[in-house]
């Protein structure tokens, strides 16, 4: 289950997440789960700040499989500078590929995958992505991993 | 990276856990992230009632990877009936199963894995697991996936 | 800013909420914010239980202020058993009351309250309670407090 | 329980914090319990910042009151301005006042209070401030409010 640790060049789209107090377990270091509240975090802001995605209306997106792993612990007060990249696209769903790193840092302290399905509204069905959306993932599509 | 839907007759130990109105995102579904919170709270509940895991003694556990797939959504007031047992055992790391479900319900709305590593609390260095801990790895032991 | 602690029998509505691992901040206890998600946890699944509350329609309510006093920490994988009450009711607002106890004990750990106001979900302006409503908060006001 | 709303200018540190996907509820807010989780990240960071909190050795803080008022929502993705003074210093406690604003807004979205009490590590009972304690409380000390 243990990926090559990829470097920040290998990302298209960044973004700084804040670290809190109630972030640190009793080891000191930031929880596992939230990780993932990382990597979801970096993937919405990066799709609200190309218009798709919406709150409240317009397509959702479900998340069916998302995966970790751990190479180094982050604890608060750090800064985490997490990065984004698109990797597959289908009609109907679309996996990111997500790094955190340290600040200035170029070795990832984790490294995982979200696979996003597209859903209507209305249905709550799957749909297949609206133009603009692909137009996103296309944008920080990379060939890597 | 989707895996077959395993029933509860696959695990060994189950915990329940109370959703929370917070773990409520804005879909009005359990935010995904916190499946992961529930894997490692079904794990240490069960490694602290036998007796190995103390959070201010002895050796400490560490994840190094994690994975889950989604298959159907929990939403507040519901409870979650977690359900655990142990995949995989090395010399100094343990994959565990987990697999989330509906009170009553056989079929998983999420399933997922974790990878944890033994670590020495004084010198944070991998270190071999103490017996009582491969006994109580061994206590929940599949064979199944 | 320190109440009277109250006895259970102070309130007229319980919950119980088991805690997660990652709840315990660094100093091994439940972390002091969460006692907040305990209390709205409380409050929505009294007022869901009550058929008032709907995630997706219907009137909202806002948290316009909240308190907390401390007793005794909670720490995983402790059980707690909130308790809920009723202290004011307006035409617009309500005032909550919420302790939250250790299995089967009688002297509080914490000790809060939380005000609601009901805001209209299409224009999101504050509107009087319904009568349903009204009718759920008088099934568990309590003149003590 | 409604205070008047402080402007910036009534508060001497500051710290930014991101906002989350995960921590906007099925109202499309942040949760209101997270404001303490804001809070006490302000109050710790500061604190780290001086060099007197430490996770792991030195006096703890144990928070025996907290409060808070809303006056108007974050969302996801906004960025949280923090600011922070103390408000009253006793032998063994210290009152904090927190405002959070939106980005160069001057009227606060919520505004509250922590009162932490001095622990000694090793008896857990409370003890009085070390002086490097006290000189960081009086750095940001304020007589308004």
């Amino acid at each position: 289950m243990k990926p090559t640790p990829l470097p920040r060049s290998s990302y298209r789209f960044e973004r700084r997440i804040t670290t809190r107090w109630a972030d640190n377990d009793v080891y000191g270091h930031v929880n596992n789960a939230l990780y993932y509240s990382f990597f979801d975090t970096t993937i919405t802001s990066y799709l609200m700040s190309r218009g798709g995605l919406l709150p409240d209306s317009g397509p959702m997106i479900f998340v069916v499989a998302s995966d970790c792993a751990y190479f180094r612990a982050f604890a608060f007060p750090e800064t985490i500078e997490s990065a984004l990249a698109v990797a597959a696209v289908g009609a109907k769903s679309v996996t990111w590929r997500i790094g955190l790193f340290g600040e200035g840092e170029d070795e990832p302290r984790a490294q995982g995958r979200f696979v996003h399905v597209c859903v209507d509204r209305a249905t709550q069905r799957p749909m297949a992505w609206p133009q603009d959306w692909l137009e996103a993932f296309e944008a920080i599509r990379t060939t890597s991993a």
